[in-house]
């Protein structure tokens, strides 16, 4: 203890603490940085009509895909999905990604083409193209990190920081199938129907941000903060409150639990409610707005997209996010959400 | 061999080859963007005044950096300074990075903030802040990823694909010294003076961008391509003639070899004048002009930073580069530059 004390290692803090140690580092003030670290993307003026906003996250072999459970293209869909989906949560449009690949020498060279194959296809869904990028070698295990770049118009950028007290926490599709497809990754003897699984494993492999959802919701005028569920709804959501400086409440009767979670749950002797709160990598939008527009919003996302959203509970104005059960009964979530060096694939 | 042909791996056919096949799989033409892959910097037009250039790079452990040899706070200036040399070739401005790190769990939080400790000063030195990122865990190497973003004016963009028949081809500083510093790192037993050891370990460690002699150049309306040296002086000639449909001819009289270079050289047994034309990692600017503006190019450049640049050649019709010699001879360079799949530390 007094080693950890004096020395703490990366794995003993986490990765939530070391981003903070690392923020607090960084000058706070820079030329045309209007948001730097500590939302889902940077937002930066470069003197144009709209803000440039960017974004990076990666895929490391061993900690978020195993090479025998995905395929190159999937993980190409992927890996551009959930950074699409950070541009989303900010309200833009994505326009550039930079791809840096660390490779090991034995991997196939059609294994490289259909990464880029699975990326180009899913960053045209969205509109953008690959620009630019790296390739290293690397001894083992194959890292992929997606920088991605978009636009938004400063009227319509949305933030996790700006949650109002007494707003909706509304959350759009459903979660916990990204967890379910996982456990299925994991245990393919698991009995499930066979489109249920597919279902599952599809969301877990290749999941499809919410870009016009995000679009429609941040040029509305009505939303006041979002966010996108790569952690976790708890663990987002603590996000949300603790950049806004609120708490919330989670009422679990809002959730909307899919018949394909409860029966892979259930396969797998696991608590559905549990997966749907902590799963993380849904990739789904939760965003908060006054409790007089729901219904309006939920008509819209509706009426538009064909996605249904559910409010999930109210942000309060006391700090922490806390569970109101079924049975009516009141917990403090202390559920850990997806932490990249505590927990995971 | 057979086998090679079917499915050729990664480290058979090299880094080039397979950017080649990535970037002919790519849309060639996409909103916004002005240049895609196959130079130094993506360049992006944003409907701002300037264009938006962006670059990214890397450091894998075990392939351009040891842990014990380089401290984090050397190999956070070293990240930051490779982007930053990317974004000076093309005579634009650094002001945004994004860094991504895949970091095994067993490492100190103190090597963290170091490396954020150097890339925060070189960031700073050069008028660029970091302003977001992405942590992963990682099971056992290091790997560390850096987008940069810069602004450039549209009349200033300096290209590697524009170089002009009888255009001579201009090196700022010396090079080579890069590579000498790598042996020392290998080979600390190497007997040479503690000034040259120290000059030639720094050169390498902690290489320093040519960031305002790039902007200098760029906008003196004089250059017709940069590019800057990280392959090795052959392998990034050869990048400008490939991409400017040219070829060019060295004359090795007019390379600087530095003294430190010379001694270190002697001392390993092996050539000067190879680490000079191949070694890499230099990071000075390698740039092409026509003949009658080489000296106030050089008088700008020295009275301005005190930088000396010297021709080391001519670009022609034709294509490959060969190498004059010092006794009149001539050969076709095929000296290997850096490739990071089949050479490096």
């Amino acid at each position: 203890m007094e080693d950890f004390k004096s020395k703490p290692l990366v794995g003993q803090i986490g990765e939530f603490a070391l981003i903070d140690r690392i923020a607090a580092m960084l000058p706070q003030r820079s030329a045309g940085v209007v948001k730097g670290i500590g939302d889902d993307v940077a937002v930066l003026d470069a003197s144009g009509p709209q803000y440039l906003i960017a974004t990076c996250d990666s895929q490391v072999e061993g900690v978020h895909f195993v090479r025998e459970v995905i395929t190159a293209y999937q993980l190409g869909r992927r890996l551009a999905a959930i950074n699409i989906s950070d541009i989303a949560a900010a309200g833009g449009e994505p326009r550039w990604a930079l791809v840096s690949l660390a490779i090991p020498q034995d991997i196939e060279v059609g294994f490289v083409e259909e990464l880029y194959r699975g990326m180009g296809e899913q960053m045209a869904l969205a509109g953008a193209s690959i620009v630019g990028g790296n390739l290293s070698r690397m001894k083992s295990s194959l890292v992929l990190d997606l920088t991605l770049l978009g636009l938004v118009s400063p009227g319509h950028l949305m933030l996790r920081s700006t949650a109002q007290s007494g707003d909706a926490v509304i959350l759009t599709g459903s979660v916990g199938e990204s967890r379910a497809g996982l456990e299925l990754t994991r245990r393919p003897e698991l009995l499930l129907d066979s489109s249920a699984k597919n279902r599952l494993l599809d969301r877990h492999l290749c999941p499809q941000p919410r870009l016009s959802q995000g679009l429609l919701l941040a040029q509305s005028g009505l939303v006041t903060s979002m966010i996108d569920i790569s952690d976790g709804v708890i663990s987002d959501l603590l996000h949300v409150c603790n950049s806004s400086g609120k708490g919330a409440e989670i009422d679990v009767s809002g959730l909307y639990l899919s018949p394909a979670l409860c029966q892979a749950a259930l396969a797998a002797g696991a608590d559905p409610l549990q997966w749907a709160l902590s799963g993380g990598e849904d990739y789904e939008l939760m965003f908060t707005t006054a409790p007089k527009a729901v219904q309006d919003i939920q008509k819209m996302l509706f009426e538009k997209t064909g996605v249904s959203c559910s409010q999930i509970g109210t942000i309060t104005p006391g700090g922490g996010v806390s569970l109101r059960l079924a049975d009516g009964s009141r917990i403090t979530a202390g559920l850990k959400g997806w932490d990249h060096f505590g927990g995971g694939m």
